[in-house]
């Protein structure tokens, strides 16, 4: 057994990062990765430049360093994608310590061409700041013309790059909490192992299951993406059926943002699950709002996870389209 | 079954602590729920008193969140006992925002008694502070007048206390980091929760082990405290025996400070596992200055932990002593 490092190291070698046993940190699921990472990095009033929306723990682990996050706003109708050079590099100050994205994205199921992964590690070296990649669903992008994503092939970004990693999504074991940060820079290394001897170790249990995930063969990752996209295509075939969705298509991981014809997709919820229910049953997704730093931003927004096999969803779909039916009539009295 | 946290407030029940489940919260390991404490309770430039020599890793935790530890002096030939009003209330400052201790400590093994505490509790009281206690060796008091010692009991600091607890030292679970913060402050209670929800959840796995590990009879504690009364006897008595050391018999945790007649006991360890050997075998523990703030302190003193049968801690002592006459004559040329 080459042990839960050697599992890992091998796994990167595979999709063409080549690593070093050092440049592994394992830590308690990807969270952990982010927390330690932000905790070495940020002094109190520095920033971190991270397109909206994006999975909202990142705002408790960065404020808990004491910094702060710059948002860089992108648009539902251009489908959230944010790689443009002048927008991110307007953002910039003397007080910017790194950019941060999620590859595929955290809620929008964005995915950056390698043009577009290009361009923003040529923005962190040039700025020479650091580029954290959260990469825990690179395995989900569904046009084959991606492949396996990660900055971790561009070699001449060592000193900038950290990538947060995770098995929770990858082997869908959510529950499992072992995760990993990566990088080659020497000094944050050593910065970051400080941390994680402090706190001891990562539960054992789950670091001798997580080694034998991760010899798994290319069948598991591909059946698992074959199921995902199917998913995929109900969901976002189902929502532009229903009169006034706003959706565009996901491009990976298992989110999809959309818009919907209500005042507020919070109250909505609630009003779903206090007040509505066809046969029985309801819907639950979770409200765009908290996915933006921007205030007022995202509030007719939710984020769909099709988690569920496709059965389920198609049930779930009909009833948000019921929902929005009944709500619009009843609440907003349209 | 009761579930990990009824578990937990089940046995704080038994030692006469009466929780409510929202008082408690599970952390991944002692040291999560210091790092979390601390990052909720400290702004940058504040305070906390520690008594040193204490657990090297507090430093760590309370650097994280911003803050410094101010070091609250010990002697050796006091047994390192520090609850002294005068000397806590002289560190108090406007920036003070908590006093922490490890009771039993780490790695003194002093035990309060239950004036002591209540002294303790009296000056956090009086001057609005924090009281962190990591009562993680609460069971491993070796005279029977101290009972199992909480701070819990005291309800008349409830928005003050903090208790910092885990599984690993009271069932031998090292490995399996699972740990709580409990507190019956309610504003604490909501910054501890959301830092919590920020990071998902503790290992799944190690929490159902853990809520078993509960469910042990009074008779594991019992035989567990006798074994380690006897290694403590054992590594005490074998101490005094070489000429120069000076030790106090510790009266809880599985740890005895000593000072030995060598120069730097950092220098006197690698030695140990370099130079010196006894029919193959040598003998390690932890150098002292590492348990210190101020610096210049505890240069020739050790921390031994008897975490090992008294077969073994007995070869151990003996190899020490034979490695102190050595080491004096062969490096120190005396």
């Amino acid at each position: 057994m080459p042990g839960l490092i050697g599992a890992i190291r091998d796994y990167y070698g595979k999709i063409g990062v080549e690593l070093e046993k050092e440049d592994i940190l394992i830590t308690t699921g990807g969270s952990e990765a982010l927390l330690l990472t932000f905790l070495c990095i940020m002094d109190p009033y520095t920033e971190v430049i991270v397109p909206e929306p994006y999975y909202p723990n990142y705002t408790t682990f960065v404020h808990a360093a004491g910094g702060r996050i710059r948002a860089l706003p992108t648009r539902p109708e251009e489908g959230y994608r944010y790689a443009d050079r002048k927008r991110i590099e307007s953002l910039i100050t003397k007080n910017t310590r790194a950019i941060m994205i999620t590859n595929p994205g955290n809620p929008t199921g964005v995915v950056l061409s390698q043009e577009e992964m290009r361009m923003i590690a040529d923005i962190a070296k040039e700025h020479d700041l650091f580029l954290i990649c959260d990469e825990v669903y690179r395995e989900f992008c569904y046009d084959d013309k991606f492949g396996v994503p990660s900055m971790g092939k561009f070699r001449d970004i060592d000193e900038n790059l950290v990538i947060v990693d995770s098995v929770s999504k990858r082997f869908s074991a959510c529950g499992a909490r072992v995760g990993c940060v990566v990088t080659r820079n020497k000094e944050l290394q050593a910065a970051l192992l400080k941390m994680c001897q402090s706190r001891l170790s990562v539960a054992t249990i789950d670091q001798i299951g997580a080694e034998a995930l991760y010899s798994v063969d290319h069948e598991f990752f591909r059946k698992s993406k074959a199921e995902y996209r199917k998913r995929r295509d109900l969901v976002v075939s189902m929502l532009r059926q229903i009169p006034g969705v706003q959706v565009e298509e996901p491009m990976g991981a298992f989110y999809v943002m959309a818009g919907l014809p209500v005042d507020d997709a919070d109250k909505f919820q609630r009003w779903l699950l206090e007040e509505f229910d066809h046969e029985g049953d309801t819907v639950m997704f979770a409200p765009g709002a908290p996915f933006y730093e921007t205030p007022g931003k995202g509030i007719n927004e939710v984020r769909i996870a099709y988690v569920l096999d496709c059965k389920d969803l198609a049930r779930a779909m009909e009833l948000l389209g019921r929902g929005i039916e009944c709500y619009r009539q009843q609440v907003m009295r349209l």
